[in-house]
């Protein structure tokens, strides 16, 4: 089975210059069919404040009203967009950007109102395979933006960048093997949180379940996990958690968990 | 050789929510292989007026600055391509947004800064053809954005939405027959600008000529129609000018222009 890997970073590289323009070329630089999933940044935030529309919180999360989903429609999935694949395009990377609501990628619901109401927020349900067959067998680099589509409420959602990662990579394993690489701003999990260089390098289930008894995986990095092997379950042969500064290093420099 | 029709919407059919349904649901229904290409409108302006960004127009055309371009392509590739990807999905049409530098649909060169400097604007010099052709045979339906990419500048530039149908429909007549449909405010060429129902059906070259002596073809309509016989002798079969509400008539209601 051919191998598909599928890329995503957070708000952290996207709000950075530097870090974006240093991980786009070491992305672009990675031989293989793969993908990039993007996530948000401030530059939401510091638009909507710009245009007096109030950002919301529950619980550390946006409250996505109809405004702020022109916003996040707005900035995610054309000003961010865009400049990923211009600077992917750059680096001779034959990118295409576009959202889940493109050739129906990510088809999502819209949250339960119940118990906390976040507004136009989706979690996905089904992934456009046949498109993404389309795009990656004619040589093209999708650039993924997290703004699904609800064809029952015929509305865009917000979507959370690292669902949308999951939900492509689990999609793709029906048809490749699929490495899944989440960066973000540790180098990968850690023995000791506050020693980077103490990265774990691989777990797998039965190696989890004593780092969760020793206590040395704990709080944020719990549902992290659960998550990853909930797409190892669900076909993806490994996950990947490390930095976006270590993309062209072995094994990418972090920790990789598989079955 | 099979057919593509390039069909081209403005602002006013954008700005229109009623209208933009209405076309919206035709260009759904319309058979075979199509390329929709959508203009900008006032939501820009809006826009950048809530964030206090002056627009600033030199004879009638925006002026692009830096803050601007950040602007169109949010409002251009982000807002309105992914609304109306979302609104022909609800019609069962397979559409999928992008913008010229998505896959390199669209390389094109920032004008020169003189005589009249419009800052951040291209003109297309090169077509994405493998990647339209890659779209296409996989039964998706391009709908683009008018910002494009040059490649050279490693800058995204705003484009004229007519320029950008224009070149999609050439680019596109090295492999297929393509007729390109510009919708506008008027139901096609009048004979008499006070008489709707004065459309003449067909327009060739010689009695192009003859209209132009006669003075029925004036104005603005004469770039509008060099334009579209200069789209002809580079390939395209057919220039369409119609009305969007008459998509759905035979011969769209407008008038052909053709060799």
């Amino acid at each position: 089975m051919e191998t598909v890997r599928v890329v995503k970073i957070g708000g952290n590289v996207v709000d950075h210059a530097e870090k974006l323009e240093r991980f786009l070329g070491d992305f672009a630089g990675m031989g293989g069919k793969k993908v990039l999933v993007h996530g948000g940044g401030k530059i939401a935030t510091s638009i909507s404040q710009g245009l007096g529309i109030e950002t919301r919180m529950i619980g550390g999360r946006r409250v996505t009203d109809a405004e702020t989903l022109r916003i996040v429609t707005m900035v995610y999935a054309g000003l961010i967009n865009k400049n990923i694949v211009a600077g992917l395009r750059g680096e001779g990377c034959h990118a295409l950007g576009l959202c889940g609501v493109d050739g129906g990628l990510i088809r999502s619901r819209r949250r339960n109102p119940e118990p906390v109401d976040y507004g136009f927020v989706g979690d996905p349900v089904e992934f456009g395979l046949d498109t993404a067959v389309t795009l990656l067998d004619g040589g093209l680099v999708p650039v993924v933006a997290p703004i699904t589509y609800d064809a029952e409420e015929g509305a865009l959602l917000n979507t959370n960048a690292d669902t949308v990662a999951q939900a492509v990579a689990v999609g793709l394993s029906a048809r490749y093997a699929v490495e899944l690489v989440y960066c973000f701003e540790k180098p990968g999990v850690l023995r000791d949180v506050a020693d980077d260089s103490s990265v774990i390098p691989s777990i797998d289930p039965a190696s989890y379940e004593r780092l969760k008894a020793e206590g040395v995986v704990a709080d944020g990095m719990l549902p992290k996990l659960e998550n990853a092997f909930r797409a190892i379950e669900a076909g993806v042969q490994n996950v990947v958690i490390c930095s976006a500064e270590s993309l062209t290093c072995p094994g990418y420099g972090g920790t990789t968990l598989h079955q």
